[in-house]
């Protein structure tokens, strides 16, 4: 897994060079005595198509730019100049930061930012120009999801170079952060990662050892998986080449947790590396439901909404995407994960998860 | 620190027996040829005082009697009977499980339940009847927080036995979940907790070395903390006699985060162990604001609002909090932790902290 670790530094070293050639550009042009102007592609939704090929959102032809030479672009131009300067700072010093932080530290430059979403979007332009996350800049989220099995990763964070951990180390879960998010694959012992949205069903895998019984590793995305999560998984799946199962509630919101890390968002069309196309949907299917007599709840009206939406949303063309969501339509019910408790506590390890994980390696 | 390690496993003896003899006393009466019934502290809320011996709410005098005979208790009477069971089963395993799974194991003993806050309900009173709470029963939420520092535990959950760690081993923090929770105190460096709300702070003050430079066990309470959070709390102060501040938002939100860590809330009356009354609540203070001339937000009506009720709550009597109180309401402004970024991103580390902590210290 040489290449594997190599990987990891040089994308740390692309980002610092990305961030200094989009400062060398500006000096350049003002060197030539132009007015320095920034080029990038618009994030209109007019220019925000799917792409199969891909498999994920990608923005399309359209760019924008920005001049120093417009009056109107000048305060963003500023800002932008001023994050990218900031973020290359956090990457020099190896410091992490939020969103948040971001929002305020503008003030100890006099930088201003009249509100929290105008920092965010500067935020935004600043990966659409580099093309790199801002978690590649340190710039990490609050929410935490976590990570359980045989897999050894080797911390680049300071204070920890070199150290391993091997993922089994704690048995609640190992978190996923900053430190985790830019460790490097050192080892693993597992050959598949099953994706898991509720807590309380991660912790019953860890305690009925499905990471040895079905040689996995486990990932909590409590809830909505984080991008940095969603990266990670990117990761787990294509240097380590492992196929990704993710199990989630069966209703249209846990469709829509698997299918975002699947294909990803629309908010994220300017970036690539979050997406794991090759990842699979492996329950609570409506089919589920029905087959497996799940304790089920009848659906909302803002469920019904929901399904509709999805029905017609590019990246739901796929055949089990249309049947699932049509069933659900017509049973009119919905069951979370937990339901299975009522075939006792194991079922779902010992039944329903052994014929799902089967499914998987057939299609 | 052998007595640490005897309590948490005597806990775990305890807490059988007491299900057994719920048991037991049931079968007694029946052996004597009378109708079971049960009795148990009334939990409404006439019944709910502040207590300011124990400085925590308790239930009064009154008690509530469930008997086999009535029959509109027989319902949950047999339901709360059924938990107890479920409860043992649970502990004798040592198998975790959520209220969810609770709800929908039931239907597994066809033992029925007519929705979750029922069964909620029932899971209280079973805290109610023993004394203990339900994380002691394995009945464990999906929140996690997380913890790190110089502080090495001893397992006691199955496959972890008798192992240890070090909870330094993951920079992004070690996740409090129903492992740690149950592991016992084997031995620490450090001579303080420093309890944070926000996570981009706890990442800031890892990245800082706060544990090593302030000699500090540094906790995550991501929000409101989660009971198994606070009982975790209470145990690093009682079991291994360490002081705690807490540090939270500068608004009537964040004192209660840091309140109910102190004195816990009216809903857990009836429990012990979840609230640590000598911890102290260290900033963001309504005065912190002024001082510090920190970036605000006006408050809101609703946060206007919450400050009038906080102040005539019992638990806000001290000078402290009513003093800070009319602060927030003279000022009419709120800051968050993340303010301090406005003078570079390691000020609250290089100078409120330990300003704080001093105080804290003379205090």
């Amino acid at each position: 897994m040489k290449k594997t670790k190599s990987a990891t530094l040089e994308r740390k070293k692309e980002i610092i060079t990305a961030l200094e050639d989009f400062g060398l550009n500006l000096y350049e042009q003002m060197e030539k005595g132009v007015f320095p102007s920034i080029k990038m592609p618009s994030r209109s939704i007019e220019n925000i198509h799917y792409s199969s090929d891909l498999r994920q959102y990608v923005l399309g032809e359209r760019a924008v730019r920005r001049s120093a030479r417009n009056i109107r672009h000048i305060r963003p131009f500023t800002q932008l100049v001023w994050a990218a300067y900031f973020a290359h700072e956090l990457a020099k010093h190896r410091k992490t930061s939020t969103l948040r932080d971001v929002y305020y530290s503008a003030q100890a430059y006099n930088m201003s930012f009249k509100d929290q979403p105008e920092s965010n979007n500067i935020i935004t332009d600043l990966e659409t120009v580099s093309g790199f996350a801002r978690e590649d800049f340190n710039v990490f989220p609050e929410e935490r999801s976590a990570i359980f099995g045989d897999l050894t990763i080797e911390y680049t964070v300071p204070g920890y170079e070199g150290k391993q951990l091997n993922l089994t180390s704690h048995p609640d879960g190992v978190m996923i952060g900053p430190a985790l998010t830019s460790a490097e694959f050192a080892k693993t012992g597992a050959d598949k990662v099953i994706a898991i949205e509720k807590g309380g069903l991660f912790t019953r895998f860890v305690e009925e050892q499905v990471h040895k019984k079905f040689n996995a590793l486990l990932v909590l995305t409590a809830g909505q998986a984080p991008r940095a999560t969603r990266h990670f998984i990117h990761r787990l799946n294509k240097e380590l080449n492992l196929p990704v199962s993710i199990f989630t509630d069966g209703d249209p919101w846990g469709m829509h947790i698997a299918m975002v890390i699947i294909s990803g968002s629309a908010n994220a069309a300017h970036l690539r590396g979050l997406a794991t196309p090759d990842a699979k949907w492996s329950g609570v299917w409506a089919s589920d439901i029905v087959e497996y007599k799940l304790p089920s709840d009848p659906l909302t009206d803002i469920d019904v909404k929901r399904l509709y939406e999805l029905q017609k949303d590019p990246r739901y063309e796929g055949k089990l995407w249309q049947k699932e969501a049509k069933k659900f339509l017509k049973i009119r019910k919905k069951a979370e994960q937990e339901a299975f408790s009522r075939y006792g506590l194991t079922y779902i390890v010992d039944e329903y998860l052994p014929a799902k994980l089967e499914a998987f390696e057939k299609s």
